[in-house]
């Protein structure tokens, strides 16, 4: 880094006590950041606590009173609806806002962005000053823009396991009160319709859409397709919810329109950005690879046994970094790079 | 039951010491299965043990030196090579076996049946005097037999949660010594290679073919044709184990040869023999639903957003009932009524 003349960048994190603020601060300071001021934000519940940015220790500020003037980059790791009411607040005071909470996700004129596959679209992040990061499918698009690239993705079905912590947290602290209670032999209190999450799958359904939960199907698959740049992939996704409390784990079934083969497959990802490939042998799981890691991690390519022109991958990765925090990182260092 | 004129039939339970075993026990005490004497039988180790058939102890006694004559049904629920050898010393001294373990599966002679789809399969018992009962499979099939009567099944694709327990007892003992250890912050005891189970989800590979632990995905496939009794069906599957004790879980795609409407599905489902239909508000779980159940409980039917005539279902079962022990309690139930 040129320290003499780099310009340092004025930040705010705001959900910065959350679990996603915490990886953004953290890789901010890894990945050295040109980072001038930085604001620490969150609910005026936390007001008073600490952060960790790189060993030092930030104040937290109340989201809520806070004046944006002066600061350059705005990145929200907050519940969808106190995104829905910061970032206009951030825009309007001229900053640029990286919103990882999906709430502008599927606003035509905000850029959704994953730098492996679309960063040229960082180019419009001026029309409203926002620009969204998707969640899982940050991910997954490291894996699939080099197929899609090679052979074209027809058809994709995905069967995703989403670790607690993708739901904050809250869902943390709940699985190990869960499991705790269970090993004892304890009853697992639950809320009215809740279903026990230790030791168990649960299905997500449509339903939890709406909340802050893990994103829906639906959601996933438009995500993909605008990354991609490609309205016409056939996607369907399963989403289920295990008693993981870090990293993704993902069976991904592509038809491709060309046939390729698992061994040029394996090339291909041996050299994608983003992509570790590990020899067939290692079966990466979340715990064993994924966790605390910024690269996705594929360990299985094979035929899909149903399908000619079928392949079936299995993918795990970190939600807290590919999946959330380091996809926003990577997109605020093109910004400042390139745009800002 | 008419105890008058009743026959009763000697019944050999081998493996009473395991879960598959306790479950065989427990179903033919609860389903009044005309047993008159019943020998449990495991290995020397468990020799001087009990084990509770009904409320009533009986000794377990050592496979090794037992005599079959004189037992009409001889159980297998042992490891695949422990049937290897244990079966034919039965069948030899004039017993029908019926086998649990997957050993005598793909034998051409020896048929696979699951009550729900090929009852008729059993008029060939007498070939080699063994019957053999898929694992997981049977699960499925209450499920898939109704759907492909109606409507052609021509493409599964299967996502698969295994729960430890469908790898025995030392499994079970194993997920709850590695999350108390993990809860505790103690280090996971591991064997070379092994890869921690606690909090984790872990990919299936084919070398898991070869021991005693889950069954691999092309055995499941091949399984599933023959109990359905259509080779044409192209089927992907891909198996996990998550860290939950009890209950299959599995996501099912299906592709039709007709146009079927999830509606549709749902009342052929309703009416299927050991399928439990829930209202897609409840999504069923291994932990809420399958746990110590019988039925195969199917919690949501959409359309596969990925492909006309295709549908998605989501379905728990219980590994020691239908899965495994039930399954093989059904085709006793069906011996001794039509053929032995
Ligand atoms: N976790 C993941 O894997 C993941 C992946 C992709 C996307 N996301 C998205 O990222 C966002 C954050 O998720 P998370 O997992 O970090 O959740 P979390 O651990 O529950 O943290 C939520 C953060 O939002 C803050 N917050 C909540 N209400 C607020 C309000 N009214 N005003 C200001 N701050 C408020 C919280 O502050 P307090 O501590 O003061 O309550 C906390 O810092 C969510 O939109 C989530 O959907 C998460
Ligand atoms: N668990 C499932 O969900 C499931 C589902 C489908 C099929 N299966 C199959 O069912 C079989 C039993 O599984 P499980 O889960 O019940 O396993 P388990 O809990 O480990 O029990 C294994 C049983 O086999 C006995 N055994 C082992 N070696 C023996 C030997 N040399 N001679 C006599 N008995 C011996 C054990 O007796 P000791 O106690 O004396 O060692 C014990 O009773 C396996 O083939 C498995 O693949 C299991």
């Amino acid at each position: 880094m040129n320290s003499v003349q780099a310009r340092r960048y004025a930040v705010a994190v705001i959900g910065a006590t959350g679990m996603v603020g915490e990886a953004v601060l953290s890789l901010l300071a890894e990945r050295d950041f040109p980072a001038g001021k930085i604001h620490a934000l969150a609910s005026a519940r936390s007001f008073g606590e600490d952060v960790d940015y790189g060993g030092r220790s930030l104040p937290v500020g109340d989201l809520a009173a806070f004046d944006f003037a002066g600061v350059d980059l705005a990145i929200f790791a907050v519940p969808p609806a106190v995104a829905a009411e910061g970032i206009p607040r951030a825009v309007a005071a001229g900053s640029v806002a990286i919103d990882l909470s999906g709430q502008f996700a599927d606003e035509a004129d905000v850029p959704l962005v994953v730098p492996e596959a679309n960063p040229e679209a960082l180019a419009d992040c001026g029309r409203r000053g926002v620009v969204a990061s998707p969640g899982i499918v940050s991910a997954l698009i490291p894996v699939l823009k080099p197929l899609h690239a090679a052979a074209g993705i027809v058809r994709l079905r995905l069967g995703l396991c989403q670790p607690v912590s993708a739901a904050g947290r809250g869902a943390v602290e709940k699985l190990a009160r869960q499991t705790a209670a269970l090993l004892s032999a304890q009853p697992v209190e639950l809320a009215p319709d809740e279903i026990q999450a230790a030791f168990n799958v649960v299905p997500a359904t449509l339903a939890e859409a709406a909340g802050d939960g893990p994103p829906p199907a639906s959601r996933l698959a438009q995500d993909i397709r605008r990354v991609l740049g490609d309205a016409q992939i056939a996607i369907d996704a399963s989403v289920m919810r295990v008693p993981v409390f870090f990293g993704y784990s993902c069976q991904v079934w592509v038809e491709t329109r060309e046939p390729i083969e698992p061994v040029t497959v394996s090339k291909l990802l041996g050299q994608a950005p983003g992509v570790a490939l590990l020899s067939s042998s290692i079966r990466p799981t979340a715990v064993g690879h994924a966790s605390g890691r910024d690269e996705v991690f594929v360990g299985t390519i094979r035929r899909d046994q149903a399908q000619a022109c079928g392949l079936y991958l299995w993918v795990v990765a970190d939600n807290l970094r590919k999946g959330s925090a380091l996809n926003g990182v990577q997109i605020a260092e093109i910004l400042i790079k390139d745009y800002i």
